[in-house]
Formats: C-alpha cells, sequence, structure tokens
C-alpha cells in the first residue's frame, strides 16, 4: 500500500526531519520584539524555500508587520488550507533555561526524546509536522493525494493585526474546503483530539451609580443605598444555588451534546481531580448537574473577571461610595446570540437597580461560539486516521476558550477548521524550557501522512 | 438677676468679642503643615494669655506634636471640662477663597452677617463662646459660678497623635464631672442640640481564597469556584429583604428608643427628603420599620466600604481570579460588643464559604457605641438653658459617627461628655470660604452663659 510506503519513507527519514525542524529553530523569530524583525523575515523565507523545494507554489507575502507566507499544490479531490505560525513568544526569564532557547537539541528525558527550544512546540514543530508528511508523499509519491494550500503566519503571539486585513485581500486564494489547524494538543497528553466546538464569548463592563458623590458612612450609613451592596446582590443572583445563570433565556439556544459525542467524552475519562488539583481546588463548583468536560466545553458560563468600589487602599476609609464597577464575560456555546445575551443581561441588572440607582453600561463586545460541523465527512476520515496511528481512539473535543484563528475562518472565509495538534500539556510553551516530544514530532507527521490519504478517499 | 446682667453684657460687648476671635483667626495654626509649627505655638500662646488675663491659672503643656493649653478656674458646685481646638484645616485649594482665609472679616449676606476666616466654625469661634462666656460672667461677678477647667487641643485635625497620651500623663488634673466639647452643630442650623449618642464601630478587611494563581476563564470557567461570586454572595447575605443585618444576634443588644427621646426626635421633624436630596437620592434605603433618623443616629449599619478583585483595568483580561476582597465596617450602638460582632461575622463568611475556599481577615478593630447617660442632671439643666436661648426647644439627638474625642473622655479618664455646638450646616467647614455666624457666636456665647448658670444650681 501507498501509505505504509509513505509512513516507512517518514520513520526512515526522521533524523534527517528531525534535522530540518532545528534550523528552523535556531532563528529567533519572535514577533513581538522589533529586534528580532529581520529574524522573523528570515524564517518566512526559510519556509517559501522549503515548499518550493516540495514543488509547491510558495512566496513570502508581505503585510504591514510580519510577512505571511501562501503555498499552492494542485491535486484532485478536496482542497485544504493548513495553517500554522511560524513566529514564537519571547524568552525571558532567561536565567531560567538550561540550554540557550535558540540553540536547539535533542535530550533525552525519562518520557523519551524530546526537541528542546523556543518554538519546539507553538508552533514549529507543529506546523513541520504537516510539511515532512507533504515531503514523504512527495517523495514516494511525486504528488499529493489532495490539492493542499499552506498558510503561515508570523504575528500569532502578537495579537495577530495583520491577519483577517490579509485574509480579507486574499480571501479566494485563501479559500479552502476545510482548513487544517496545528496548534493545539492531544486530550490529556495521549488522546488525539479534532477540536470541534469552541466558546463564543460576550463581555460586560458595567457600573451601578448612586448618591452625587462619595457619603461618609457615619452620616448617610444605614439611610442611604449603597452601590456595592447592590452589584453584590446583582451578581449573586447571576446563578441559583445549583449553579445555573439565571438570565431570562439564557439557556434557550444551548444544545445538548449529540449521543456520539457524549459518549466520546465519557469515553476520555477526564481526570477532573488532577486538572483541578493542579490549581489548588479540588471541587468542581459548576452546574450541579453536567459532567466536568461539559462545564468547561460545552456548557455556556459567566465569570465575574473584576471588580471594584470605593476605598481599596491601606487602612480603613469609611466612605459610603457613589458608585461600584464589574467586569463579567459570558462563554457562549451552541447558537446563543451574544446580542440576546447582553439584552438578558442588562435586563437583569435593571431588574434589581432599587430606585434613586442607575447603571452604564460600557459598550459590550461578542462573538457566537464556534461548532465544526462534523457532518462534513473529513471529520470522519480524519478522526479515523488519527485512532489508526495512537493507541488510543480519537476524540472530537470542545475547547472552553476561543481560538482567534478558527472564527477568522469562518467569519472571513467561511470555512469550517479541523483544529488537530500534537503538543503535550508539559510542553511549557511560553515558558523557558519549551520542548515537543520526538513522539509528538514523529507520530503528528505520520498522522498527517494519514489524514492527506483519509481524505482523498 | 444675675444671668439677665452676664446677657447683657454679652450683648454689649459683641463688637469686642468679636475682634478678640478675628485677632485669633489671624494665627494661621494649620497643625497637619510643619511649616506652621510656629503659628501654632503662636495660637496656644494667645489662648493662654487670654486666659490668663481672665484670671485662670492657664498654662501651655509641650506634647511630642504641637502644645496643649490647661486652665483651671476655681470654684464650687460641680467640675467641668470643656474641650476645643486651636488647629484649622489647610486652606487649599486657595484659588476658591473670595477673601484670604487668614484675613477675616465681617461680611453682611442675605442670611445676616457672618464671620469669613478659616477656623471661624472649626473650631475657634465654637471655643470661643465658651472664652467669651466666662469673661461675661468674671466682669458681671467676678468670678464663674461654678468650677470649670479649660482644655485645648492643636492636633484636632491631623489625628489627634499626642492626645490620648497627654490625658493618660496628666488624667487627674483633666478629669472632672462631665465635659463639654464645642465641636458640633445645631440640628438641621436652627434646633440647638446635644448629642447623646454616637455610634461604635467594627472594621473587617478581609480576603476570600481559592485556586492557587488566576485562572483562565476558558480553561476553567464554569468548572472552579469565583471568589468574586463567593464574595458577592457573601455581601448579598449580610442584609435580608427589609434591611436588616443578617448576622447571628445582631441586634441583641440594640436598645430601642426611650419615649422621650422617641418623642424629641420626631418634634426635629426632619427633612430627609432634603438630605437625602442633597446628594442626589431620594428614598431611604435602610432598614424599611425604621425612621430616617434611627437610621442614621440609633441603629447599627453595615455597609460595605471597598470591594476589589480580578482585572480592574482598561479593556478586558478573562480572568478567574484567585482572590477577591472587601472591606467592611460595622456601625455600632447601645450595649453591642465590638468582638460579639466581629465573631458573629467570621461565622456569616465561614458559613457561606464553599469547599476549597478559605477567608483570611486583617485583624479587625473596634470600639463600642457611646451612650451619654442623660440621667445626670447636667443633661437636663443643659437642655432646658439652651430652650430658653434659641426660638426652638432643645434636643438630645444622635450622631452617625464617632467623635473619637467623646470615646477617649469616657475611656481614658471615665467621664461623659455633652457636645453642644452652634456650626450650622453651610458653614464650610475644612472648605474655601469657611464661615461662622454671627449668631452663632453671639448666641453661642449667651448659651454658655446661661449653661454655667444652670449648672450651679
Amino acid at each position: 500500500m501507498t501509505l505504509d510506503a509513505v509512513l516507512a519513507h517518514i520513520d526512515a527519514e526522521l533524523p534527517k526531519a528531525t534535522d530540518r525542524l532545528l534550523d528552523l529553530l535556531r532563528i529567533p523569530s519572535i514577533s513581538t520584539d522589533p529586534a528580532y524583525k529581520a529574524d522573523c523575515d528570515r524564517a518566512a523565507d526559510w519556509l517559501v524555500d522549503e515548499l518550493n523545494g516540495l514543488g509547491f507554489d510558495a512566496s513570502k507575502r508581505p503585510t504591514t508587520g510580519h510577512p505571511m507566507v501562501v503555498a499552492h499544490n494542485d491535486g484532485t479531490g478536496p482542497h485544504v488550507l493548513f495553517y500554522g505560525h511560524y513566529d514564537v513568544q519571547p524568552v525571558d526569564p532567561l536565567e531560567l533555561w538550561d540550554t540557550p532557547p535558540f540553540e536547539p537539541a535533542l535530550e533525552d528525558t525519562d518520557k523519551g526524546v524530546v526537541i528542546r527550544g523556543r518554538g519546539a512546540s507553538d508552533d514549529k514543530g507543529q506546523l513541520m509536522t504537516f510539511v515532512e508528511a507533504c515531503r514523504a508523499w512527495k517523495a514516494v509519491t511525486g504528488s499529493l493525494p489532495i490539492r493542499v494550500s499552506i498558510f503561515f503566519e508570523g504575528e500569532e503571539e502578537s495579537g495577530s493585526p495583520s491577519l483577517v486585513p490579509f485574509m480579507q485581500q486574499n480571501a479566494k486564494e485563501l479559500t479552502a474546503d476545510i482548513a487544517l489547524i496545528c496548534d493545539t494538543g492531544l486530550f490529556e497528553s495521549a488522546v488525539p483530539a479534532i477540536t470541534t466546538q469552541l466558546r463564543g464569548m460576550v463581555t460586560e463592563d458595567f457600573t451601578i451609580k448612586g448618591a452625587a458623590r462619595d457619603l461618609h458612612s457615619g452620616m448617610y450609613g444605614g439611610l442611604a443605598g449603597n452601590p456595592i451592596h447592590i452589584l453584590s446582590d446583582i451578581i449573586a443572583k447571576l446563578h441559583d444555588e445549583t449553579g445555573h445563570i439565571t438570565l431570562e433565556g439564557f439557556y434557550d439556544d444551548v444544545p445538548e451534546l449529540s449521543d456520539d459525542i457524549r459518549s466520546q467524552w465519557q469515553n476520555l475519562a477526564f481526570d477532573h481531580a488532577g486538572y483541578l488539583g493542579d490549581v489548588g481546588l479540588s471541587v468542581p463548583a459548576g452546574e450541579q448537574d453536567r459532567t466536568p468536560l461539559e462545564m468547561i466545553w460545552s456548557r455556556p458560563t459567566c465569570e465575574v473577571n473584576g471588580i471594584w468600589g470605593g476605598y481599596t487602599g491601606d487602612g480603613f476609609k469609611t466612605v459610603l461610595p457613589a458608585e461600584a464597577s464589574a467586569k463579567i464575560s459570558f462563554r457562549l456555546v451552541g447558537q446563543q446570540d451574544p446580542d440576546k445575551i447582553h439584552e438578558a443581561f442588562v435586563k437583569h441588572v435593571k431588574d434589581n437597580l432599587p430606585s434613586d440607582f442607575t447603571v452604564e453600561f460600557t459598550p459590550s463586545r461578542g462573538a457566537p461560539a464556534s461548532q465544526m460541523s462534523t457532518d462534513n465527512p473529513a471529520f470522519e476520515k480524519s478522526r479515523q486516521a488519527l485512532s489508526d496511528e495512537w493507541p488510543r481512539p480519537a476524540a472530537y473535543v470542545g475547547c472552553g476558550g476561543s481560538i482567534p484563528i478558527a472564527g477568522h475562518f469562518k467569519e472571513v472565509l467561511g470555512m469550517d477548521a479541523m483544529l488537530i495538534g500534537f503538543g503535550k500539556d508539559d510542553d511549557a510553551i511560553h515558558s523557558p524550557n519549551e520542548k515537543y516530544d520526538m513522539e509528538s514530532f514523529h507520530k503528528g507527521t505520520r498522522s498527517w501522512a494519514r489524514i492527506l490519504a483519509a481524505l482523498a478517499e
């Protein structure tokens, strides 16, 4: 079988593939620091050269910031756009690194060989898994099983300021049948995973206002209302005793998990005790009738991110403050509409506002949840391919946060995305001594080789 | 009658008394600013000279800060200690003064003649009402009707750092049958008043702690508990829907008003709409079954003075904070015990603390309420004397705040105090263009002359 030959080629060529990754890791492409602008440029050039060497039509494309790399390889069957980023995080505190961050090296550890260096996992090692998979297919068959485009960004670690404008200006060129994003990890470092749902968000920043000025609590305490009490009451009433959010209609557009996803998640046997234990907690504190994975992946949330009012310095000032403020964010799922959630929140606040008090909202911002349609056969094909490669079967998983790139592909280009990555929880991305397991690099490359084959079927 | 002669003397000598007050007001005795140290000393000297001139045995007494003035005049009958302070507030913002703050002058206004200048009302004008009353008695009769000591402080506007040590070191000399404190005002600028109850205080500063570090709300939101929610819930539960405080046993030692006091307060016809309207409010927000005057004078309170937690800067950080804090003060009345209130508060917090969360209290501070025993006949005699002088009958009133000096007289010297003053709400103490009404100065002097006579009976 062709695929077996491709996989065998990957196994045989692993040392050379590793050397190429080490080359890329030696380029200190720190996007946020202008001192490394030439290095970012150099990393883009390196990738363009690699891809052109593989037969892609690759080019470096200028932006007002660091350049993009775009490459195309014709082919039949479905068209995929692969995304990764070649820029890396800064390295401070440098003194905590055991080896120089841009002198990458292989290292034997208790858990196997790792590739140590800044960007090894985030995201140079990950993006090279796809490049090496393409190389193996080209080497063995002279072509790729499907039509492939590649899109590398150099500003992911500094807020992606050029990304959406570049997508808009090059929409036709960048649009494919589906996007592949390799910037995530294995579930619990072991289970291959395709992220199919990302929570959306609504943010609220508001101030309760009462008296025209701060009042002396001796002269007015017990007679005048206190905005901190009112704010606390409003916050306390956002959840009921079972952890449910009380806004009117809040759960109207929240779907239940499909039986298939529920079953997959049960099989993941999420170690919530360990997950909470890592941060000094032990008890799941959310909706009492939901599993921990649902709480962080598929259920909407309401969290106060900040609160302030009155005197907060040293000592005491017995003031009855004129106002009190909070920042609240809602994570949205399913079809929850950010505007409707905002309106329900405004109503909740106003319904709990006594006479004499007013509320001021700073404009709320929101984005809906992303729910990938796994009806697209690419998902099941990829999941099977991942399951074939790894010891444990692959699962569709959720992600509690937002991954902006996935939303941009959907909003700007109308593409669903499959988020597939091979990072592990202990990769120390953004931290000193970042590493990528040789297993992640090797089996990640083999995974993409399998997925390319599967998508061609 | 002798008193009539004394009062006539006061009337006749008012211009000269006013000139003396203007002399004192010209001394810029700003206690908080070291640049005025010599001026504070000069003000003390001026008072010593005045009092020695009246036949008192007066002396300036050094402290580590500004000097005290202590003076004695022998006599029969009860022994009173009169307290006032010769220091004044700073004058900034100077540009808002219509006349130089230390060039005091008489000014005709719509509401009558006023004495304009820093310290006119707080407290030089007030303390001189007593000195001038003594002068008139001396002039007409050659002596005072009772035994009088005088105690002037020069650090009241800068926190009275020397006061308690000086009291402790001179306890025997300063102890009298009752203290007279002239540093308060007429009720609603019109009704002469003796303050007989001052609220006490307990302050609480505490932090709710959860996870070992701030968490990403995308990764942990909905699963991990949020200290801001818990703090809000604890605060929301401090009051029930009728405005009562929910701590166990909180009202155990809160007395009901006597029929006499209740009747006096009803007669005051407190304009709570105007009082609240001045600060942009309209609705009494405290205990629903209490009158506005009870709310601010005779009922205990619980007010959050400050709250903070999480991200409070510009924009958004979707953090789930590791901790959240608040400062809460309780105003105490009657026999409420600060320690018991603290313990009940600690219990309330702990009872509402979910698993995984802890609370840290910074040491709480407290002082019980002061309730003067009006059984001492000095109170009724003084109230009658004030009623004889002013168009409206005098009342025993409460004070929502704490006046530390009254507590110190009670705690250090074991003396009750009568707080009687003639300031008006528009005197602008601590502000630009401070003034003291000539009516306050004149009728204040006459009031003390009457009280000295009444206490001799």
